[in-house]
């Protein structure tokens, strides 16, 4: 990830033309080492961004765009809420800047800051069994209980019903979209997708008023995956868009996970295909934070180190002390360490999980929490 | 294999002897050695015994035998259709004789040939879920069909189901016992029993009389999984004695396949650790055959070679060029085969197998074989 400063950063304008100019970020990143900033880039004549390597559908694109498209999404990043992001702001979630291929761009609704918490996608089947549903939905109220943003795509059958269990447990949920924000698909799915950018975000790489498009999906896959820090697939047939989520999780580096089922459950097939793959076969939420808890702290101190840089003072860390000075050294229940942190039921567990993967806080029998004597 | 001959074969009051003084085969290879023939180890003083290495207590109870005890062998072994094999006899089972620790002296009621066929082990819970023991009756059923012989330990649930699913298809089974041959345990399982010993065999290295004593389960676990190119775990409990012989099948370095479950099904967390441990997932009978094929071929071509080296003629060969000639060129099925090869249903099936495997013939879609040119 490219650290963000005043003189290579983008306005909102040069954003919009990027974004509709399909600029990947390997190109941006290209156009950035040869012009110097991206004022200077959105400047530029489609001839010397060509010159630049820049395809020429794209490089005209961008040095000629659309008006109005272009004041479209001006006044929807205006609104309260809804936020464009470039791969290199300090906004951007670091997971998913860290693949081969990020959006260049995001459109966001909701809270920006949850893209940045530690993630696991709960993708599968859109026709799953009455057991995947089940299953979808305590997996996703447990691990958001306890602290994880759960990501997913929106879709019916598994997808909703996991950003609807993490919306249960009070949890942060993040939608990512195949659609431009506005343009919610399914349309029966509006009314989630609001709950969702209240208690989390949504997310695409596609301008407003973008409609649904076939080849938009499989795309959007590899962001849920890219802002994870693992799959788990619940039910999925045996050849299913599931089944490439998980595989491009595995690219990516990330852990995937698959719950087995009954081999006379078609949809438990594509899970024992990928556990047959090197998948973790899950049986509770417990195997997937064993399997979590080491990358988790170690992806967690990168990104503290690298914030530690760029940002003065250390806001993340000086949190952490309040919430640790919070607690005192007497074993503490969630309930009343709430008034007492000041923080929301989502701040407090996402702390409260990260402090515990870094190893200064205990998570006890009964759910309360203790200080270790050396944090 | 020690290889047999007339200078060291024991007869039949020396091999009772033997086994009742519990001498171990790697004890017996060792008094073999020293004192060159089963002859002269059987009428060695205890002293001499004991100075060849063999423990105090062996070598007096080998010295001295109880007369009683050994006429009673004698006169069970006299019987028709029981047998005393010697881990050095050529009919002694090849794949059990290669493992670390096999039966110095093995009991056999019914067909001793049926030791040498390809084996699976099928095992599980003695208190299985209707799911459990329908499973293991329709891979019992689909695999005995096909000409794999299915061994079990006569227990009940997933152990009786097995036997009763091969039996069902005509099949070949093997019942392993951790008693006397004649002390049926569960009594319950005397008719089984029965029916076992006429359509393959009962096998234990306990003597006649021996009643059932706990730790001769675990013992024998490992002639189950050592007579079988590999074991199937239907369903387990996490801990559970089929998994301590899922682990003694690998260790002997044989295939082990699990069956997965729902993930609230308990039976299926032995399974699920079992496939986290490296088992093959199993979910259909040619997920197990895609693995054993290649395994089988590699261990008849063996077999096969250490058969040419000690029998003349080749029978083996001569039984399976007969079968190939009665095929001629065109495809047939099993039912016009049966009368022009003069074969049991189970011999043909075994060998249908066996050629299958060595890549001579070709199953065809319907249940039709066909000879391939080059064979």
């Amino acid at each position: 990830m490219t650290s963000s400063n005043n003189c290579t950063s983008a306005n909102t304008r040069c954003r919009a033309a990027l974004s509709l100019a399909w600029v990947r970020a390997d190109e941006y990143r290209g156009l950035i080492d040869r012009f110097g900033s991206a004022d200077a880039i959105c400047t530029a004549s489609a001839s010397a961004l060509e010159g630049a390597g820049l395809p020429g559908e794209k490089a005209r694109r961008l040095a000629e765009p659309d008006a109005a498209a272009i004041d479209n999404i001006l006044e929807w990043v205006d609104a309260d809420g809804q936020a464009l992001l470039m791969v290199d702001d300090p906004d951007y979630p670091p997971l998913l800047a860290g693949i081969k291929d990020p959006p260049l761009c995001l459109y966001v609704r909701g809270d920006v800051a949850t893209l940045t918490l530690p993630a696991l996608a709960i993708v599968g089947s859109r026709n799953p069994t009455r057991g995947g549903i089940a299953n979808a939905r305590e997996f996703a109220r447990h691990l958001a209980g306890i602290g994880f943003t759960i990501a997913s795509g929106l879709a019916e059958g598994i997808d909703a019903t996991a950003h609807d269990g993490a919306l249960e447990a009070c949890g942060t949920t993040i939608a990512v979209m195949g659609t431009g924000v506005d343009r919610v698909y399914p349309a029966r799915h509006r009314e989630l997708a609001h709950r969702i950018s209240a208690a989390g975000a949504l997310v695409t790489e596609y301008p407003p008023g973008t409609p649904p498009r076939r080849q938009h999906f499989p795309e959007r896959n590899r962001i849920i995956t890219g802002l994870s820090l693992g799959t788990l697939v619940v039910e999925a047939a045996r050849q299913s868009g599931s089944l490439i989520s998980a595989r491009l999780a595995a690219e990516q580096g990330r852990e995937v996970f698959a719950i087995p089922g009954s081999i006379h459950n078609a949809l438990a097939r594509g899970c024992h295909r990928l556990i047959r793959e090197g998948a973790k076969l899950v049986e509770t939420a417990d195997d997937i934070l064993g399997e979590l808890a080491p990358l988790a702290s170690h992806l967690l101190s990168e990104h503290v180190e690298s914030e530690a840089v760029e940002k003065e003072p250390d806001t993340a860390s000086d949190e952490h002390q309040n919430l640790l000075n919070a607690m005192g050294f007497d074993p503490v229940s969630v309930d009343d360490l709430l008034p007492r942190s000041g923080l929301t039921i989502a701040e407090l567990s996402s702390m409260l999980l990260i402090l515990e993967l870094q190893g200064k806080i205990e998570k006890l029998p009964g759910g309360r929490y203790a200080r270790l004597s050396d944090a």
